[in-house]
């Protein structure tokens, strides 16, 4: 059976086709499931409206190293969104080659959550984006202000952000860059994926492989938690503060929790104290989760096959076929959506002078090589 | 007086106003001086001619951190074609926070050297391309081979090198990714400065500041070394390897030489073994200069001001008024170009699999905090 027969004849035994985005669909044989497609645009808080303006100056920043400790590091080094969003590292490295205890997740889509970072720490983008550039192990800066100040030193920023906040007394501040940084990274959606089209009524966008995965996706169980059209439960409708979070490992009879260090982290009760948060994470999304290896919290699990397997034995207390797997990991592949086209952004100077700080001469200790 | 007239007045002066590209012309009042343009274009080797194919394969390459040691360094950090086309820092800062000795030449313009590196190392960009993968202090790869086997394990990188190599029995090959990563840095040129545009005859391009400060970079001598349409003497007419090297410091007795350690490096005689070549450097563009501070091959003058001050004093032996270095200053700030507008490039991914080495579980600490 060729995969758009296969659609239609689950269409037809549900009920109708609707091919509108975000309709209600049928995977399985039996049971009907509610697969939606991704909104190709992101809602923005009432105190912080997405323009223009604010998007430009917030893609300049997040592009921007100049204002960590080191001048090396930027919100892209670790959310790279030329690529899946993220560094393909198990952990981030950040100033000083330091590295941090977990995984950094994808910045694209990162819009449609109701928190940020793995425990939800952080109820929006905005308060997520000044986490980082304080963070030891990431971008290493002493006081927000500190950064601030550096960006504030350049005359182009200081026009942008004068343009961006118009109406505000002061418009260059801590709190003005989050809001633009937040504003660029609410563009950053990938919609269209083949998962997307074939949802909306494509037969062919999808492989018959891709079908029968997203089937076993659904009968399986793994909908219980990745669903949606951000396949990270109900975060789209959620307050943002909210969030949606599950214990992982949710069993822990198997040999994965020892072999992937699954229960050294304490997840959510690191930040909230609560020990009934101990090992609670965000459910994260699974878009464009092909391009973001290695996975979980602690991005041990190197391959996306056997991140199915531990999600499926810890969390289902399932084992797969190998076949299972396989057809998991194909539709797994079909949520990579279309990445948008995007200018370079051009950093402002300030004339004959760097905003990172210099090295003191008498600190000096070089002697050649190198560039 | 102001600057129309005044270069009006020495057009009359010196002859017939040519006001075409590279024409021609008069900075002071009474020697002609030869200001030319920058050529919009950079020709490429016989066996590289420029290709869209190579130039886009290139920029991915270019922009790519992952076949760095720790998947965290890619050409454009240190040569950051978002800004000035270098880091901002005294020395860069490579894998694991490493710093090297030397400060990032800019990458913009760089094809219209006669060799590379600061003491003119790699006769062509495409040999110098090879250098900071392997460099301990860089992107501290072992072997280039090591780099191209990740950058080869991904369909997408195989399938632009058969495009771009279409004639090679085996395209993937670390000649070929250097090859590509020039075509693209070829690409990088920064043309209609205000300089530019003033001796292509549009007289309101400079200041009347400006306009004095380019006839006094003439007069005191700064021109016997940074001539030519790149500032960086005749290398647009020598055959690559070749180059234009001076001695720095050439004079020895005054405070700039302790102060900002400029004999602690051995500058060319490094790269050569010739005692002879002690203290030799690459003569740098000066195109873009207001944006590429810090200043010098050790990066330890912080202002253009006072590199302006260090340059006229340890090369010319001249002290230069506040004023003098003012105008100097202001006419540098005229050399800073248009920037070619540039989409970001996505990159390539592995399905389901980082190529960045993954952390052995066992080698596991992390704990919680971070993302």
């Amino acid at each position: 059976m060729k995969a758009t027969e296969r659609l239609h004849s689950w269409g037809r035994r549900g009920g109708s086709l609707l091919a509108a985005a975000g309709a209600l669909f049928m995977a399985g044989n039996a049971a009907a499931y509610d697969w939606q497609t991704l909104p190709e645009e992101a809602p923005s808080p009432e105190d912080n409206p997405t323009t223009e303006e604010k998007v430009e100056l917030g893609k300049k920043l997040f592009f921007d190293p100049r204002y960590s400790a080191t001048g090396t590091v930027s919100c892209n080094t670790c959310h790279n969104v030329m690529e899946g969003g993220d560094d393909g590292r198990p952990t981030s490295m950040g100033v000083h080659g330091k590295t941090g205890p977990r995984n950094a997740p994808t910045v694209w889509n990162s819009a449609f959550h109701a928190s940020q970072f793995w425990d939800g720490r952080a109820a929006t983008l905005e308060e997520q984006a000044k986490g980082p550039v304080l963070a030891e192990v990431e971008m290493g800066v002493e006081a927000l202000e500190v950064a601030l100040e550096r960006v504030a030193s350049i005359p182009g920023y200081r026009d942008m952000f004068k343009e961006a906040f118009a109406d505000d007394e002061e418009p260059v501040s801590v709190e003005n860059a989050a809001k633009a940084v937040a504003a660029f990274e609410r563009t950053l959606i990938t919609p269209n994926s083949p998962y997307d089209r074939y949802v909306q009524g494509d037969t062919d966008a999808l492989t018959e492989q891709q079908v029968r995965g997203m089937k076993t996706f659904n009968e399986v169980g793994c909908t219980s938690c990745h669903s949606g059209p951000n396949f990270s439960g109900n975060q789209l409708k959620q307050e943002k503060g909210e969030g949606v979070y599950q214990k992982f490992p949710a069993f822990s009879d198997n040999e994965y929790v020892e072999k992937y260090h699954l229960t050294d982290d304490k997840g959510r009760a690191k930040a909230t104290g609560d020990e009934a948060d101990a090992h609670m994470y965000k459910v994260p999304t699974l878009r464009n989760v092909a391009l973001t290896a290695p996975y979980f919290h602690n991005g041990l699990v190197e391959t996306l096959p056997e991140a199915v397997r531990v999600m499926a034995k810890t969390q289902l207390n399932r084992d797969l076929t190998e076949q299972q797997v396989a057809d998991i990991v194909a539709f797994l592949e079909g949520l990579t959506g279309e990445f948008p086209e995007m200018t370079m952004p051009r950093l402002p100077s300030k004339s004959g002078e760097s905003i990172v700080p210099a090295t003191a001469a008498d600190e000096y200790e070089g002697d050649g090589g190198g560039h």
